[in-house]
């Protein structure tokens, strides 16, 4: 099972795919899309569209996952992030995807242990699952954490009777 | 000059292309794309942003035009409305176009007169400015009038010294 996981923000969208095995978890590959804050919004939207869909081309992954929308205080950029998202979103589903939607605790939880992990704990425990692989970014490394807690939250609704 | 007037949202977004020529502007085509309430959000992005694109195809628009985004009183709203117009804004570059965004309160004045109009007097407006013309619903009459808003606007930037 090859799982897409995506960190959707305008300036700077990470994706990360895993190839999950029961519970076994292999890197496949990383990256981040960014886009440049000098162009018109709907250029940058399309950048990030087009990016996503070349990913799914080149990978062929069988899901995606994102972690749920947050409510940012600034609500311009709560805009800015759900412009981002949709565009994205788009791009799964034209790739033919369904994603998974986790809440940030759950993601945090599956990967760290604790709901209320900080960003440095769960790139430390990244390190751990994913030996031997540098990461591009902190956009990539929280994409590649809602891929393995996709995997792990996904397998534990298939063992529930 | 071939303009495609957008009013995005989740659940039906509006189009309306007008042509305008100096000061004369004449209705081409409009009308609604709606999404299933039922279908995963990525697939009723996707569905936006196809059907989008394929008005651009069928009309080959010179530009588009959409509301400035505005916040919803309820963030999940916004959200929504906030990633549906992500997809859209990305099908138009995607189709090579730039998108102008106008202030609510600007469109309402160039296509009423007054920046406080309600959706009613910019529907009465709408059917004087395109005699004839018998208008699928709300949302395909604000894509129409942000259209006209847009001939307008851009006209008058034109005419500046």
């Amino acid at each position: 099972m090859l799982i897409l996981g995506l960190d959707p923000s305008l300036s700077c969208t990470g994706w990360g795919l895993v190839r999950a095995e029961g519970s076994r978890i292999a890197h496949v590959a990383h990256g981040e899309v960014r886009t440049d804050a000098g162009a018109p919004m709907a250029q940058r939207l399309h950048h990030l569209h087009d990016a996503i869909r070349a990913v799914i081309a080149a990978h062929a992954p069988d899901r995606a996952a994102a972690e749920e929308v947050f409510l940012n205080k600034n609500p311009q950029s709560t805009l800015k992030l759900a412009q981002a998202r949709g565009a994205v979103l788009a791009a799964c589903a034209a790739g033919g995807l369904t994603v998974n939607e986790h809440a940030a605790r759950l993601v945090k939880k599956s990967v760290v242990g604790i709901g209320a992990a900080d960003k440095l704990q769960v790139q430390a425990m990244l390190k751990v699952l994913l030996p031997g692989v540098a990461i591009a970014g902190a956009d990539a490394a929280d994409a590649l954490a809602v891929a393995i807690a996709d995997a792990h939250l996904a397998g534990a609704q298939r063992e529930k009777p």
